[in-house]
C-alpha cells in the first residue's frame, strides 16, 4: 500500500474547506463523482494526510484543522453531516520574513507546502518558499503571485532537488473554461465573433476583494479570452450565494450568409470545489516528482497553471 | 483564374435558399462573416454557378431559381434587398425512377448534383444517384437515407471515377454541436454528468415533419450525444420562428467534492445556414476530386457528414 | 382551541404527497414559508386530520397514508428525514359506480371529502361526489371533470346544505401563473406582443400522461393565455426532473418607435407542492362553510380554481 | 383638429433622440406599437411639434434637431431611414444661471420646457425651473433632481398658473418594472423570497456614468425593491450594446412546504425607448393642463414619476 502524502497547508479559506473535506467525502463514501484523475501514480485522493496548517485569522489559530475551516468568513458548505477531530491543530502564520524558521520548523516532516493564501502578497509566498526550501518540501504556489516563473526561485528548487508547482491554478471548471471552450468551439466550425460579454457573481470574500479591486483580475481574464470583442463586465458581490458562483454569459455571432447566432450561458458552480479538484492533483504531482528525486518545476503541471514557468511575471 | 464549379440542386428549400442567396451575398459583400473555409484547393464561396435546379412543389418549377427559393413554405430570410434573375429555370423533379433519363440529361454540364432535398424518400435519392452516374456528375447526398453508406452504390462510383459525398450533413453549429462540446468539455476536466436535456423549436416545414414524425430522429440524437443520462425532449413547432431555431439546453453535474455544477445555455440560430454552410465545402470538394479524377468517397469530406461510409445504415 | 377538519382524501399521489407531507412540515417544524393564508376563519394549516384515503394503485392500498406516498410512481421529495405512521390505512377506491355505498360508509365523519385523482374519468368524480353527499361531507374537486359547473349536482349539494367546491384547481404558481402576469404587465405598460412561447418539461406520470395526449391541455392552457401570438410548445417528459417541473418562456414585444423587447425567463417549480399550497385553502374554505351550515359553491374560493360554477363545460 | 403641442426640450442625448424619432415613425407609419395611450385629451403621439432645444455638447450646438441626435456619444438606433431636417437648431444649454434670461427668451412660444437632460446637476434644473416660469411654459422634470418635490418650486408654479411635472420619470418598461412585478406576483401567491439579484449592463453614456459612481443609483434601486433580500449587482459598461440595456434577474423563493422556486429573467430593451414612452405622456398631461388653465402638479401624472411631490428629497 502506497504511503500517504504529508501536507502542510498556508491559508485555511474555502479552498482549503473544499480540500480537506473533499479528502474526507471520497474516503468515507468510495464516491468518484467529480474527481479528474482518480489516480497520478498510485496516489488516490484520499492517500493525503494534513500534518500542519497556517492561518492568519485569530478566529482560525489554535482550533483544529476540521473545525476552523468552517469559521467564517469562509461558506463553503458542510458536504457531509461530521467530521471528526484532525489532530491538526491550526498555527500562526507567517507575518514577517523573520519567522521563516518557525515556519520551516513546523514544516519538517511535510511532503509538499501547499500555499494556498489568497493572491496579493508576495512577499509572504515568498517567505514560505523559503520556508519549504528549508524544510526539504515541495512547493505548490496556487496564487498569482509570481514564485514558479521566477527564475530565481526555480533555479533554487532545482538546486535543492525540491518540486515547485506554480504559479495560479488554473480551476477545474469555471466561467473562463466554458467561455474559452465556447470561443474555441465558434472558431473551429467558421463563425464569426461579433461581441460578448462574462458577468460573474459571487460570495465569497475573494469576491469582495475583487470588486473593490477589479482591475487586475479583469485585465487578466480579457487577456485570457484573447479577443478585444470580449468584455468581462463587472463582478458582483452576492453575499448570499457563499462560495457559489454564477456566471452569465453571451456570445454573439455570424453564421453563413452573415445570419445571427447567439449564445446565451448560465453557469452556477462553487468555486472552492473548482480549485480544490486542481489542489489534489498538484499536491500528488508534486509528491511524486519529490517521492522520485525530480526537483524544479515538472511540466505534468502545465494544463493546471494559468502561469507556468516561461510566462510573463 | 479559376473556373467556376457547375452545380445541379435538387431541392429548393430553405436550406437551397440560404446556400444560393449566401454565395450572392458573399459574391456582392466581399464580407467573409461565418464562412468555415475561405478557399478550398483555390476554390473560393463565390466561385458557384448553379445550372439546373429541381423541385417537386408546384409553386416552384418554373419559375426562376431566385425567385422560387421565396417561395413559401419557405422562410429563410432575405439576405440582401435584391437579387437580379439567375437564368436557371426550375424543373420539375423526379417523381418516379422512369424519369432518370430526363433528370441526367438536365443534369449535363453540371460538376455536381447536390441532394438537398428532405430526408425518408430513398428511392427518390436513387434515383438521383442513378441520374448523377448517367450524367457524369459527382452527387452530394445532404440527406440521411442511405447513398455513399451503401456499398453498392460506392462501388458505381468508384468504377465510374465520380466521387459521392455522403450521407447526411453535419450542421456548421446547432444544437449538437454545442451540446457535444459542453459534455465532452465536462469529461475533460473530470466532472460527473448527473443528467442533460435538450429542447428544440423552430418554425420551418422540416420541424413540423419531425413533431408530427419525431422518434426516428430524436433517437438518433440520443445516439449522437452518447449517454443515457442525455434526454431530447419532444421537438416544438413554432411558426412565429421561421427558420430560426431556438435550443434550451441544461446540464447538471458533479464537481469536486460531488458538489452541484448547473450550465443552462439558449441558443439562436438560422438552420438553414447552418446546413449551407456545409454544403459550400461539400461541394467545393467534389469538385475538386472531380476535376483530379478521384471518384468514390473523398475521405476529407468526413468531418462535414454524419453519415459517412462506413457507418451502420 | 380550534376543532381540526377531517380530510378523506381520494388519490394518493403526488399532490396528495405534498399535502400530507406539508402539513406534518408546518407542525413539526413552525416554519411558514410558502404559506399564502395562513389562517382561514381560525384554521390553521396544521389543522387538518386525514380520516380516510382511497386510491386505486394495488401498491398503495392496504399501506399507511404515510408510506402510501411515497411508492412509485409518487416521486416528490421527502420533505422531512421521518414520518410517524398516521394509523390511516389507504383503501380501495371506487372502481365502478356500484360501489359507492361501500365508500360513502368509508367516508363517514368525514366533513371534506377531497377528490384529487387524475383528471380524465369524469364517471368517477360522479360516484365520489354521489358518495360525499351520502356521506354528508363536503366535496372538493380539483380535476378539470365537471362536477361542481354542473347544475345538476350543484343543485343537489345546495338542497342537501352540503359545500361544493370546483372544478380544476388554479396552481399556487406555475408556468401559467407567470406567463400571465407578465403578459399582463406588457399590456399594462403599453408593450405591443408581438409572439411568445411557453415549453414545459416535468417528470410526473401526469407529465408523462399530457405527452401522450398533449391536445386538450395545451389547447385549454392556449385559451388561458388569451391570444394567438402566444404558443405552448409540446411538452417533454424527463423523468430525471421527478416532480420538478421546468419551463421555458419567451415573450418578443415591442416598445416604443417599435424597439425590440425581449423577454426570457426560466421557471423551476415543484408542480404538487403549487396543487398542494391551493388544496390547503379549498379544504379550509370547504370546512368553514360546512361548518355554519352552507351548502353548495362558495364564492370565496374562485380565484383557486379554473372553471368555477358558470365556466362552460 | 386639434393644434399641436409646441416643446422645447434641454438635452439631446439618446432619450431626446428616442422621442423625436417615435414622434416622426408614428406620424409616418401609422403604427401603434408600443404606444402606451394613443390619445391624451384628444392628443395624437405625433401631435408634437419641436420648437426649441438645447445641449452642452459643442458637437451637437449649432446643428438641425434631426441631425443633432444621432452624434455620439448618442447610439440609439435609427427607427427610419431618412429624416427630413426638423428646421430647429440646436442652441447652447444653460451653464450659469446668468443665462435663465437667454433661455426663457428661446423658450417663448413653448408649451412645455421638457427637461431632459443627464441626473446630478441640480444647480442646472433650477435654472431651467426658472426660464419656464419666465416664459410662460409648463415644466417637465425626468431628472432625479428636486424640483416638483420642493415646495418652494411647487408654489411657484401654482402661483403662476402653470403646470410643473416630475421628478424622475419612471421608466415604461425596464428592468426594475419587472422585477417588481414578479417580486409582488411572489408576494400575491403566497410564496416567501429566499434571495433574490438584478444585474444591468448597458452601453450608453448613461451607463459609463453610473458604473463610476455607482452608489446612489443601485442604493435607490434597493429601496424601490423594499427587501434587504434583494441584491443589484454592480452595473455593467458594455460598449457594444449601445443603448440596449441587458438585465438578468434571478429570484429564488419557497413554495408549500418550504419547496425551491426558482426564476431566472434575462431581459432586453431599450432604455432610451422606455424613457420616450413616458415623456411622450408628460408632455400631452402638461399641455392639457397648462391649455387648460390648471398650474402647479397634475396628479394623473403620478404613475409615470419615480419621485412626485410629497416623495422625500
Amino acid at each position: 500500500m502506497i504511503e500517504k502524502v504529508k501536507v502542510a497547508v498556508v491559508g485555511v479559506g474555502n479552498n482549503t474547506s473544499a480540500l480537506v473535506q473533499g479528502i474526507s467525502f471520497y474516503r468515507d463514501t468510495g464516491s468518484l463523482a467529480g474527481i479528474r484523475r482518480p489516480q497520478i501514480a498510485g496516489l488516490g485522493v484520499g492517500d493525503i494526510d494534513f500534518v500542519a496548517a497556517f492561518a492568519v485569522s485569530g478566529d482560525k489559530v489554535g482550533k483544529d484543522l476540521h473545525e476552523a475551516i468552517f469559521v467564517p468568513p469562509n461558506n463553503f458548505p458542510r458536504l457531509t453531516a461530521e467530521m471528526r477531530p484532525s489532530g491538526v491543530t491550526v498555527q500562526r502564520g507567517l507575518v514577517d520574513s523573520a519567522e521563516v524558521e518557525r515556519v520551516a520548523h513546523a514544516v519538517e516532516g511535510a511532503e509538499v507546502l501547499l500555499y494556498s493564501a489568497p493572491s496579493g502578497r508576495p512577499d509572504t509566498a515568498r517567505a514560505y518558499a523559503e520556508a519549504a526550501l528549508a524544510a526539504g518540501a515541495a512547493f505548490v504556489n496556487t496564487t498569482s503571485d509570481p514564485i514558479a516563473r521566477e527564475p530565481f526561485w526555480l533555479k533554487r528548487f532545482e538546486e535543492a532537488g525540491l518540486p515547485l508547482l506554480g504559479d495560479d491554478l488554473a480551476s477545474q471548471f469555471g466561467t473562463s473554461v466554458v467561455h474559452h471552450a465556447l470561443l474555441r468551439l465558434l472558431e473551429e466550425r467558421g463563425l464569426t465573433l461579433v461581441s460578448s460579454y462574462q458577468v460573474n457573481l459571487g460570495g465569497t470574500e475573494d469576491f469582495r476583494n475583487l470588486v473593490e479591486n477589479p482591475n487586475t483580475k479583469q485585465q487578466s481574464k480579457l487577456n485570457a479570452l484573447g479577443s478585444d470583442k470580449v468584455q468581462v463586465a463587472p463582478l458582483g458581490y452576492l453575499p448570499q450565494l457563499k462560495s457559489q458562483k454564477i456566471a452569465h454569459l453571451n456570445i454573439e455571432a455570424q453564421g453563413w450568409g452573415g445570419t445571427a447566432v447567439s449564445l446565451d450561458v448560465r453557469l452556477q458552480v462553487h468555486d472552492p470545489s473548482g480549485a480544490a479538484g486542481v489542489n489534489i492533483d498538484l499536491i500528488r504531482l508534486a509528491a511524486t516528482a519529490l517521492r522520485s528525486g525530480r526537483g524544479g518545476y515538472p511540466a505534468e503541471a502545465a494544463s493546471l497553471l494559468k502561469s507556468p514557468p516561461g510566462t510573463a511575471i
